[in-house]
């Protein structure tokens, strides 16, 4: 996987109509009092480093530089750096213009913080209805085949885990446990299928969705290794799936 | 249930602290040759209706007219009447802010079209961020408890059996089996969790995602009942988890 | 006049290149103490079939589903559902662009709601300066050609009359004399060609420009026929002024 | 009435309470070969002075300069400076919220072209229902009281006339007759109320509605003293209708 | 240079492809107590005239009308008219497509009003990429060649000397000498090169940016005879820089 | 300097009342053959780091993660990632919006390219007007005391000696001289004080401003060392300036 910053335009202009361009996108956004900012960034970044290393060349993957602003509406209570649904929308439009314009025909956003999923996927459907490419989008941690459906939860138990395997020195310890409640409405809500998004909840949820207390490096090292080979497997799948849309 | 468009405004205005404002969408695109246009109209409107006769009465619901275009770009191939994402995202904004102007704290979408999820999302969570409301949203196939996750597919056997059940005399018959090929991407993705999009692919998929030839009226009527069942629990659900959200 | 909802696509497709699209523009607003809130829709509708009745199969009309809400900003007030401008002149172009690419090249939009004026003029003059079209637009009162320029009124004697024949039993009775008091400004302008909007207008006014104490079923009935004569009428004229416009 | 452009800002903060604003809005299109482009902006703004001459001072007027663009996509195929509708709609509403800022309550638009119509009532419909304002507008020919409705056309004798009173030396004589053939759709409709818009029917009709050869200054001086005796009517009617909305 | 609303559109249409058009912009917003609203305006235009006087006909010009308000959004806070930047934006690149579509290959502008200048250099740089165009765009009191970087302020000495050569009736005498204080940042920046913006600035400097009781009309004289030489050279190298253009 | 990414929201909150938050912006664009597509982005970010160290902990620093793409368009010629003007100027507006609710009261933007100045500029008076907010905004290369107006060009001798200071191995040698013919206009004006945009500039100019050839790693050193002196300098008199700004 090269980085499409080191390269010169020529070297990118070659590339594009083999190689799939990989976009990650993150957030900056609380995640309660032990996490940093920017968790989601970080983790989606480690992920698919990881994920590069396992696929030893191919396909080829040229990876933008990180869009490390979300979404994060829902979190400006507490300090988020946000941009609006729009305006997310917006950028991953322009992005994919210019790659096409460029010569890519494939194109991969992988992503890291929930908040971004609705616009990820209005974008892509968007970009593709309109120009000849195959678009892929997924977040990273939906995407291990033994668990496709799991919902990792914010600030818990998952991203604590895989940030003391990733930037340990970032995670402020002791980590306090959640305090009893029930869980928010969006992350648990009353029927399966149904979406309840209430006025205020991410506040009164406090910051996290589970409690973090029981993470640990070790379930981080296995979340990551399992994240990783996910996320290769789902690379593959999308370069075999789309390998007759080459330019 | 009762209808808001034969409502005066003083009745609205009455209901409106304690009663759920139901909103139904729906679209008019291709499904095939054998269905109808206005499929996903007609089908989220029987399922609701059904529910609603299910409910008894309580909680209150308001039902508005639904809105009989959706989302559906991908089927201009096919003349489809849609309406842009960002259209569809502003007429729900519209319609949400002259619920809680007129005293709703509440408000269900109820959707029969796939193609309006990520906007009905986005909408429902953007609008919660900045009014005092409990928003739900759904999709009247995705609520059944006992197959949560199901996709069940466009102008195929679900589809089919159940406009069997509610509209038969518009079901054009003999219903052809699908072409043999592979089932599109964007339905059945390469890897679990990833979304594929690709130019032309419902064109080269033609109309159905699957076989509608096996439908039948009896499948169709039991998944009526189901779907009911479930949409009424779902709202019961959304009653309970929102009721201190009264106005 | 068949309806778009309950076609398949390739009859949709058929019908395009000669047809004419109808798409009937409603409105859900205040109608004072005794008139429903879809008021509007429900007579835009019944002129437009009963006007379809007297056409006896020529031109071919293509009836769309109704819009069933329109610009009622100046009703938000008093528990309308309504849309911005913007978002009505949004959906009106996304239902031509539509309707275009499905092959029509004519299509008329029938409106029941004054306030929809504007946007409905101005949505089929942007769009027939880009598009090889014929677009038609019109109110359904203002068709009489005895009298042309006449200005029925809002919730008063005119709509009361038609709701009385066409849907009586949601007119709530006794109906109320319009308190005294002077018509507001933007129904009885200080000067013939001057338009006046002054805030808060409509809330000062009540809910209705005129008395429709004294409407009755005799006169519904009388005014219905004419309109949709009147509506019968300028459809034909359509016809024939724009038959050169098939596809 | 004086001009705002020579007022210092507080000669304009003093009078905003209880003057009008009056802002004259044109258009830069063809008018056939014999008139100059900026005829619709010179016409409205020779009545609007003439009428202001009529009003010895009461009420005030502060006139602002006069926007010389207006909406005439219908003439970029022949060398029109245009805004389109919502370039001009933002252009109203933007100086609409700068004159409320500065104290104004009450402004009235006088348009010198027809394209413009359908933006300028939106406008100030919209902007009277979000602000504590009275607004008028009208388009200056159709203020008669003895022909209200009167539809003057474009670049024949009415508008050719009146240059031959206001700027008689931009005419470019002799003015050729129209040539024959049926008057466009958008100015004769087939039936009274519906209003028809066809692609390139301004082309097909040639730059004027109507024969301009007999156009006369004799004729042109009448209209001038009638519609400018109308404007000043409605600019009195307009004050004392509104006269309670003062700062 | 000759007027373009004055041209009928074939004349217009025949210089497009060898002429410049040449677009004034100023503003409508307060000078101090000593000066008009429409200063900016006035001062580009008679720059605008001096320069083509000294231009003997070569380069041909058309001079379009000037737009009379800007983006004075910093100076709403005392009687401004003004276009929020979005709509300036719309309106230039609105006026560059119908030059365009007129003919036109070659367009400049000349701004009067600093607060003008990021739209219109944005506006340039988009309509040049997207359009086969040579644009050109200057403030006029920035092109003297003895002076390139002056920064003359606003109301004070620079714009009152210009107003006693140009319009001496409009000015308010005797003009007061600015009241003591440090000048605003946005004009003496706190580091070379650093852009400062703080809330309220504006109002906190008064309304100019230095002492204007030392203007003068000699003072004017002199500067209006040297920006009309910097503005007719400025033209001149234009036309030479961009000759190849012509249509 | 701290780095907002590494931090939890409780410690941002703690910060933004009293210290400057420093976003950088940068672009992925064509640096001719030999440097990379994210020059523009690591330089700033070099300089900016830099700077940092020489201030010494005051004024307090929360450092954004940089925007790695800019407003490139018109280098989508040649491999550009880019965002549209209205696109970069919502992400600032968005991040500026995000600061303010989360309690910074001063913003610095610190830009590495030089397509990005309008829009940074609109933006930050834009905020400044409805926020009570002190914004900075300059351009890396343009706060040296001793050459404010410097113009360093575009992959030529100024940002290729950088890069061979900052990130040698990125720099491909030996590097080409420029070909001999004319500066683009959009570098040199025929004027000063003029902006001329000429369509397909860029690419008849290829992809450098000046020859880079004699570019080297000391020039580099000392261009780096003044520039991070310049900003460090710039952000102090930013820090007096502004002091009076905390929350």
């Amino acid at each position: 996987m090269r980085q499409l910053t080191e390269l010169t335009w020529r070297e990118v202009r070659e590339a594009g109509s083999g190689a799939i361009a990989v976009l990650p996108i993150g957030s900056q956004e609380q995640h309660a009092a032990h996490l940093p900012m920017g968790t989601d960034t970080m983790l989606v970044e480690a992920v698919l480093d990881r994920a590069a290393g396992l696929l030893t060349g191919s396909p080829e993957l040229i990876r933008l530089p990180g869009l490390p602003f979300g979404h994060s509406q829902h979190h400006l209570f507490a300090a988020a750096v946000s941009l609006r649904p729009q305006t997310l929308h917006a950028v991953l439009l322009d992005v994919f213009d210019s790659l096409v314009t460029s010569g890519f025909r494939r194109v991969l956003v992988v992503n890291g913080h929930g908040g971004n999923e609705e616009m990820m996927r209005a974008a892509v459907k968007e970009f593709a209805l309109r120009t000849d490419v195959a678009m892929g989008a997924c977040s990273y941690w939906a995407l291990d085949p033994a668990d496709p459906g799991s919902s990792p939860g914010h600030a818990g138990w998952f991203e604590t885990s895989l940030m003391y395997a990733v930037h340990p020195k970032l995670v402020r310890v002791p980590v306090a446990p959640r305090p009893a409640g029930p869980e928010p409405l969006f992350h648990r809500p009353p029927h399966p299928g149904l979406v309840v998004e209430r006025y205020g909840e991410w506040a009164r949820a406090g910051g996290a969705t589970d409690d973090a207390s029981q993470a640990s490096a070790d379930s981080g090292a296995e979340l990551l290794a399992a994240r990783a080979r996910g996320l290769a497997e789902a690379i593959r799948s999308f370069d075999a799936a789309t390998s007759d849309s080459h330019g």
